[in-house]
């Protein structure tokens, strides 16, 4: 499985992604789903993806190839929102394709999900979410966050803190809080994480991280993050019909 | 959907349930997803279901009916293990004979799942997870609890909190924690909540409650547990690759 966060927000766009993927639990490999492409000053796009990998590999260089055909980078759209168009149809044709060529596979499950922000120039920063049936949902304030692959254990935090006007560094903790959650309780999802912050206005990515094994930081916020739950749960009222 | 939660501790049992069922978002109805039986001094049996109504409640019945055909209570049974059993045998029965008898309706999923637990007199407190297929698995000490329903999003505080030598009281809050993080989350899973905790060889339910929107002591808990944990958020340390 896949975990990956993409939030939009007053200050701009953070994603987060792991980097785990299996194909049962004796397949596991270290895979980065987080395509970034940028062209300072003129725009920068964030791709992150779940699913089937074969199929995200595919869509994202054909994405590439399109733009070397047409001589021009994905950057140069005038708008975040034709460039989720065109993952759309890569995608929904890639899908198409591989199932129609191997029809004896109906049990494998070719699809796979994107989520596709950014900001060019002239426009705000977006983010949309790409459905393996080629369609997509932006995001607005009311949903200023989407989730890809496992998504459920680490939903209740965001939910609870995400809200457009948040600090972009608050964005960053509560996206890793919520990793945190969800390697807890899921083995397929795994270190390490990636993490990209944009800056409205920036037109780059402003600030990229890997977190793997090693890292210190995120050792301490999840040290810091299990002590503090543990000491707000030991502080709840006991229910007065068990006393 | 459902959310059900079963734990064996090394003071007893505790359930606990949502009553929400669903088929679609406008036939939300309220349904008790626990059955209790007991014949104190001689045992006590809980059993969660989630998954098809109609097949969940045709299990019951049918095992209540075995029991006065038998002309001998559930709980007498020499052990919990042989109540899994009939659990299992019924509800492959009930799937299997619905599928058969409706092949027109294909796309509906008439599986269900079935929390079974309790003690009966000469053995210890045993929790069993009984599977669609018929087939079931026992909580052990290194797996003190099992959920059936919705279960991801209330997953991460049991896997923090849950050990076999924690209290009941610790229990059932974070029983309601767990369920407060799957409301928030999710709208087919509502009040109101039953918990039952039987502790060891009594032999009996010993306290039962039922939690609704009115429950004051809940309304409590959950804005404990929602300003403490915004409060050790706050407090998390700020990456160093972001200063």
């Amino acid at each position: 499985m896949t975990y990956g966060i993409g939030m939009v927000l007053n200050g701009g766009l953070v994603f987060a992604s792991d980097s785990r993927t299996n194909a049962g639990l004796d397949h596991v490999s270290t895979f980065c789903k987080m395509t970034v492409v940028e062209t300072p000053g003129q725009g920068v796009i964030v791709m992150l993806n779940s699913g089937n990998l074969a199929t995200t590999q595919q869509v994202v260089s054909r994405i590439k190839q399109h733009a070397v055909d047409a001589d021009k980078p994905l950057t140069a759209h005038a708008s975040i929102f034709t460039v989720a168009e065109l993952v759309g149809r890569e995608l929904r044709k890639t899908i198409l394709t591989t199932t129609n060529e191997a029809p004896e596979q109906g049990d494998v499950d070719f699809t796979a999900t994107f989520l596709v922000g950014g900001q060019v120039k002239g426009e705000v920063p977006r983010l949309f979410m790409v459905y393996p049936q080629g369609n997509f949902i932006e995001s607005t304030v009311d949903t200023p966050f989407f989730q890809i692959g496992e998504s459920k254990y680490g939903k209740p935090i965001l939910d609870r803190v995400i809200q457009p006007n948040i600090s972009m560094t608050q964005a960053i903790k509560c996206a890793l809080v919520s990793f945190d959650s969800t390697i807890k309780s899921n083995l397929s999802v795994g270190l390490p994480i990636d993490v990209a912050m944009i800056k409205t206005n920036d037109l780059q990515v402003t600030k990229r991280h890997r977190i793997d094994s090693e890292d210190i930081y995120f050792r301490d916020l999840r040290s810091s993050w299990s002590q503090g739950l543990r000491q707000v749960f030991g502080q709840l009222p006991d229910p007065d019909w068990l006393k």
